[in-house]
């Protein structure tokens, strides 16, 4: 618990938009996604410093956890950071008082940490190769294994190494939230909040390794799908982060249920997008495969929705090949025509829509005029939460 | 958060001895170890339940999780939970006042479940088969996918479900100490040490898995065994629930050195220990294999004392052979012959009588009529944890 503890510089810049965020009780405008993965970016970097020199003080060997997890969390998106920030706002919590950006940075990047563990972690149980870009932790220190000549086996030294770093990722993300808790206060509620969110990703990530070994035509492979999505996804990477910020800037029970209104409709619309990116994908954007997740066999809402309209036949051929690596092309591309000829692509398509239009009312009531919300937003609010929406809801990547 | 709130009912045969254990702040006598055991395991026992009833709203597949749990947790020696609540003890922490018996069990309890998550992972990483006389969470798992006729392999399944319900394990220990945080008050530096208990024990696990890769030759394989027996247990298991127990009952710096110069030796002794036992113990006692730790490859202090009487052979020898799985049971007798032969076994134990009387000397200090240490006791208490230190030092199993 040392260090990086002194308030972060804000007031230039991108921070213009939050200096005087409220009037009346409207938030006139939040932060920028780019101010705020910019201060998360910090914090996390300065937390993990100190943590690095921590590990490295007990032994020499442990030097390589804190430089590894530095690497690991530099990048990506920071979507659970600026939403948790926004709902920070949303409910009213000005950071430019009391010095709050750093505690909130720091909440914000405990969700980013708890991302980065749960990568780790899934990479192992998908075997995938890569991550962002780059090596996944497992592949990298099975390198490290094969370049330093350890003995036994690379591959399991690889996966030993990543269990341990992700479990060491997700014990530095509690401390880090414990951290923004000293000075934003302890409130039940918001640990209440955390502790479902933390939750809920980790049994959505069990029905999801659960979903890819059932037979393909048992008959809860609909709920077992919205299951798998609202757990693993929706709720974790949308809602909830919205709604512990909102609790952080001191929500009661019922604006989180408006902020939920918001929050669970747009992350749904979040997974369904990563569904149809996951088959339909172009690789150039998405940096997979073609048809990425015929090969690793996800049981997703969209081959939910194909299934109802395929002939016995063809579900035998989708069972058959739904989880299996070698496909050929011309394999993945036929189960990518069932699931557009189905109407499986159309049906997610327009519940996609569904979902970002219901999540869309939810905004245009905060900024009616005249409304009784508890959540009331400004045309220039408006205009961040619409575009950030869209941007979730129609991504090509 | 619901359920199993209710203080637990006290005060009956084995609690009596703590009902008026402090006399002119002389802690007289402590809970027995089989009255905490059981007071944990009804909490844990409740915890859990509750748990299991959220999962199974999530989804019906996700009932598993709580039930593996609930198996899991049942059984093992609850030493870091005696030690926990004996720090409470020692510290002036009255249980019986303000009816803190079940937030200081839920707080020990958290100890337990942060061991299992341990464990669980930990058996995955070392490929081990059984755990506490049962199949290891990965392989029951695995059963379970060929059983129910699952697709794909039943061995990835085993271990990617033993890596997110270890997981769990590790959420569920951290929400179980928040809990009893609640009653017993959040200090800043009960947070801290419980915070440091969960680093240690994973770097440790991390050096570990480092130690068994890198060449018996290298010349910081000394220091390493001991980082590895000092960091991944001999604090996490003795010393760090002293102090956190100790913590939560009140004490200040002082005394929490006063009680590490008890809990490390004891901690280095018990770990000793346990080396001696995964090469000499009796199969019969501990459940596992005559020369385990020779198989696993466990670069153990016992090792690491060896080897300074090895001749260059010899070492090529013992380098050959420790990690490999397939030895004869010959083979595993040379390694063994080369232990004792080389003066490394009676090194060791040399140090675990050392470490012993190390820490008894602490508890006799506190015991001493006219002692100015913080931490005070009456026969009966210093009784209780000579014969504790003598069961962690000299056990059999």
């Amino acid at each position: 618990m040392t260090g990086a503890d002194e308030p972060s510089s804000v007031g230039t810049g991108a921070a213009e938009a939050a200096e005087n965020p409220h009037q009346n009780g409207v938030v006139s405008a939040l932060d920028s996604p780019e101010f705020i993965a910019a201060e998360v970016s910090t914090r996390i970097d300065g937390f993990l410093t100190s943590k690095a020199a921590e590990f490295l003080a007990i032994s020499p060997d442990a030097d390589d956890i804190g430089q590894a997890l530095l690497k690991f969390t530099r990048g990506g998106k920071k979507i659970r950071p600026v939403l948790l920030w926004w709902g920070f706002q949303l409910a009213g919590g000005d950071r430019s008082q009391g010095s709050l950006t750093g505690s909130v940075a720091d909440a914000a990047g405990s969700l980013e940490l708890l991302h980065a563990a749960a990568l780790i972690h899934d990479d192992v149980i998908d075997h995938s190769d890569t991550r962002r870009g780059k090596p996944a932790l497992h592949r990298q220190f099975e390198s490290r294994h094969s370049q330093l000549r350890y003995q036994g086996g690379a591959e399991p030294f690889g996966v030993a190494t990543a269990i341990v770093i992700g479990d060491i990722c997700l014990a530095l993300s509690e401390e880090l939230f414990e951290k923004s808790q000293t000075i934003l206060g302890i409130t039940p509620l918001a640990r209440e909040l955390r502790a479902t969110l933390r939750r809920d990703v980790m049994v959505g990530q069990y029905l999801d390794v659960l979903a890819e070994v059932v037979p393909l035509e048992d008959e809860r492979i609909g709920e077992r799908a919205w299951e798998v999505l609202s757990y693993k996804s929706a709720k974790y990477s949308v809602e909830q982060p919205l709604l512990l910020g909102a609790a952080l800037g001191g929500a009661d029970d019922d604006q989180l249920e408006e902020i939920s209104r918001f929050g669970l409709p747009l992350g749904q619309a979040f997974q369904l997008r990563d569904d149809v990116l996951g088959v339909f994908g172009d690789p150039a954007a998405t940096g997979k495969p073609a048809g990425d997740d015929i090969r690793e066999g996800k049981r997703t809402v969209l081959i939910a929705e194909s299934m109802k309209n395929l002939d016995p036949k063809q579900i035998r051929i989708l069972a058959a090949r739904l989880g299996n690596p070698n496909l050929s092309a011309a394999e993945v591309g036929e189960c990518v025509d069932m699931l557009t000829d189905s109407g499986g692509l159309e049906a997610v398509e327009s519940s996609i829509r569904g979902k970002h239009d219901e999540a869309l009312s939810a905004v245009r009531e905060w900024a009616r005029e005249g409304s009784q919300s508890r959540t009331r937003i400004g045309p220039n609010a408006q205009k961040q939460l619409t575009r950030f929406a869209g941007a979730l809801s129609f991504r090509k990547s």
